[in-house]
């Protein structure tokens, strides 16, 4: 039988933050759970836009033109190309959509970059 | 100043069900809102996954190898080619995530397909 993908149940099993993790993949697409708490890095990536779906938290993505501010509920598509810093307002719970093979730091790469295609 | 895109904000100016409502893009993907009710048509995808997020109500779709059951916060991906049919167990909203151009009706076509690509 098939069975749905719950994210609550999924992010019983990611305790670490700033690791995504593949949850479903939709053509080359893919939908990555991440929990993050504090400042990321800034960092773009040049070929792909970026999706991001608050699912619990207050997320702050500074971006150049200003900061944009998402709670449950709420999207946000960073265009490519665009320099981007999430910050997370304490804890967040965080699902991000983007083809596949797209690293968390972008093109800026670094000691915050996360191994890729992870799946929970 | 960048604006986050709320589910709820724009469900409140989708009114009508089965007339799903362009909110954001990804590249070429769009972010579709859909209030649901009752069940739909049996149809498919030939070219494309199409992602279901339920943001309130229970979802069932059907497959043939029986259905999977959605409530808020779950997400299911229906592969390219495969039959389904989504039954809202009551009212729905839906967030869905498809390649630009789908048509609600897939192959099938017929008086339940919606105009496509209308934002909200």
């Amino acid at each position: 039988m098939p069975n749905a993908i719950n994210f609550a149940e999924k992010f019983s099993h990611i305790p670490e933050c700033w690791q995504p993790r593949v949850i479903a993949e939709m053509n080359d697409y893919q939908f990555k759970l991440a929990r993050l708490d504090g400042e990321f890095i800034w960092h773009q990536h040049a070929s792909t836009d970026e999706a991001f779906i608050v699912i619990s938290g207050s997320l702050r993505i500074d971006l150049p033109e200003g900061p944009v501010l998402l709670g449950p509920g709420e999207l946000y598509v960073v265009p490519r190309g665009v320099e981007h810093r999430p910050c997370a307002l304490g804890e967040v719970q965080l699902l991000l959509i983007e083809p596949r093979g797209v690293l968390n730091t972008g093109e800026q790469g670094g000691e915050r970059s996360a191994p890729n295609d992870v799946w929970v």
